[in-house]
């Protein structure tokens, strides 16, 4: 979007509306994306130039990028195109708000193949959209291009609450409580569902196509004095363990403490699985996961599940977890 | 990069150092690249964490994004991973500068097969790093998953010099004069020989693999009082195409004032083409071309070479040009 709109590409060919973006161009599909992008918050320049500008009050931005790729991030069979373009957006919305800042702007780069069809990549771009509302920001602009399989990179810039540092990883100290703000476990239950041929329980299959990061939890952590944070995208215990080795402590989780959502009791039970696996090892929830000082009165939405303690690794009741610690690319 | 690094993943199978970054794993190939990149400029947190923290003097952040996919944007055969990190960098460095920028962080995206060499992984990441060496600017975060093809989403980040607006498409006047700093052509005349299996002539070859935009032109442009600003990467009639239509102005070009460099004329000769062909419609050479008021005198680096006039499109000598307009991806 970054491009210039409509050199006169979106004629069609043939008669009728084009119905993949091979007719549409790639000029025309940017204009239909950029339709479906209101803008809102500190843009001071949205799509259609080579650049956006976005104001920033606080003297600092912050930003993060991911990216999801077909068939190993999503599969079309599996999540409509508004899901995906929810889940894109929230996968870097959510480290925004592992640092305690608000997204005030995302880019998007996206790679489609020529047979996509535009309706689809119009209900991507709502779902982008949408998901950016719900913490205010715009999408500024972006990056398309022709692929094999669909692409889309997501890039978030914002900021932290003024007079706020960002919470990092490396913070966490002794004696700290360890709080969770939002479920784990629902994600990877609803993977597993899906990947046996399920569309059920609902609340899994659909934590899995579009999670539900509880944005507000990451400022209001970094207000109330976080001493680190980290977003569960790897699964609960691996995140925790970023959080261990950045700041060089040890956390041990009381696993009476951790939620177990019930979705993620019945796949595991219809699995013939440990719940705990899913909820503790379980990536792409996005959930919050902070440390705070043993004094301070807990943000609304987290809850405590364990102690920072000398250390270097992550224990469940004491002991090394004896399961998959979690995900990671290439293996 | 965004990630954490080194959980223990880079422990090699067998004997001896990694060869690939399915060997490698996911946190030793981040940790890996991070070591390749150097921190400069106003960087405040960068690679390590969920986001990177970087300080925006000016109140407002410019910011662009641009993926290059590996068949449709480079081949490995044509180009050393150096060479494709440096391409990739300079893609969105130019845009930054195309708005009277200067860039001072990136965000890198980077998709790779398992089979990667972890040492062409290395030599990407520097080529990167030596690119935005540049311009003074880091890389300060990103993200790596598993893809087919090598998916490169470079996301720039910087600021226009204080108390300076950037520089739209959107503001070339009738009366402006139209200026090009850097060459155009060159990018497209080495595609041509690299497809036809020639690997010279060098100036073209080169400025394909890795095109050298004339970063300083952009905030000098803006500094002078452009009027608007794009660069080069559709192709001159094209990208000019593209303000005429955001500044509702046409623009005539003087093709005797266009610079037509030798390895241009050479490949046209070998090919039974006019040189002009690639100077016009050529892209990826990443050239700057703004449109300034008459008065101004033009900063160093750019070069008069036609004016904005009444109309709506741009003509070559008071004429439509008669061949190609440009590149449009899906087509």
């Amino acid at each position: 979007m970054t491009q210039g709109l409509g050199t006169g590409a979106a004629q069609t060919h043939g008669v009728g509306q084009p119905y993949d973006v091979g007719q549409l161009g790639e000029f025309g599909m940017i204009e239909d994306m950029v339709g479906c992008f209101e803008m809102r918050g500190p843009v001071l320049l949205g799509p259609g130039d080579d650049a956006a500008v976005i104001a920033v009050s606080t003297g600092s931005v912050v930003a993060s990028v991911d990216s999801m790729i077909e068939r190993r991030h999503f599969r079309t069979d599996w999540s409509i195109a508004s899901d995906i373009g929810h889940k894109a957006a929230a996968r870097s919305l959510a480290d925004i708000a592992a640092m305690g800042g608000r997204t005030t702007a995302l880019l998007v780069a996206l790679g489609v193949p020529a047979g996509t069809p535009t309706a689809w990549v119009r209900d991507l771009a709502r779902g982008l959209d949408d998901e950016a509302a719900l913490v205010g920001a715009a999408i500024v602009g972006g990056d398309t291009t022709a692929a094999d399989v669909i692409t889309i990179g997501v890039t978030a810039l914002g900021e932290c609450p003024a007079g706020v540092a960002p919470v990092t990883r490396a913070g966490a100290r002794v004696g700290d409580v360890v709080a969770l703000a939002g479920a784990t476990g629902l994600a990877d239950a609803g993977l597993r569902a899906l990947t046996r041929g399920f569309r059920s329980p609902r609340a899994a299959v659909d934590a899995h196509r579009r999670p539900r990061p509880p944005y507000e939890a990451g400022p209001a952590a970094a207000l109330a004095g976080a001493t680190a944070m980290i977003d569960t995208s790897d699964g609960l215990l691996a995140d925790l363990g970023h959080i261990c080795e950045r700041s060089q402590v040890g956390i041990d989780i009381d696993s009476e403490r951790v939620p177990v959502p019930d979705a993620v009791v019945q796949v595991a039970s219809a699995m013939h699985l440990d719940p705990l696996m899913s909820v503790l090892t379980g990536g792409d929830d996005h959930a919050l996961v902070a440390t705070f000082p043993r004094e301070v009165l807990l943000p609304p939405g987290f809850r405590r599940i364990g102690d920072v303690v000398e250390g270097s690794a992550v224990t469940v009741d004491g002991r090394p977890w004896a399961g998959t610690a979690g995900h990671e690319h290439f293996r």
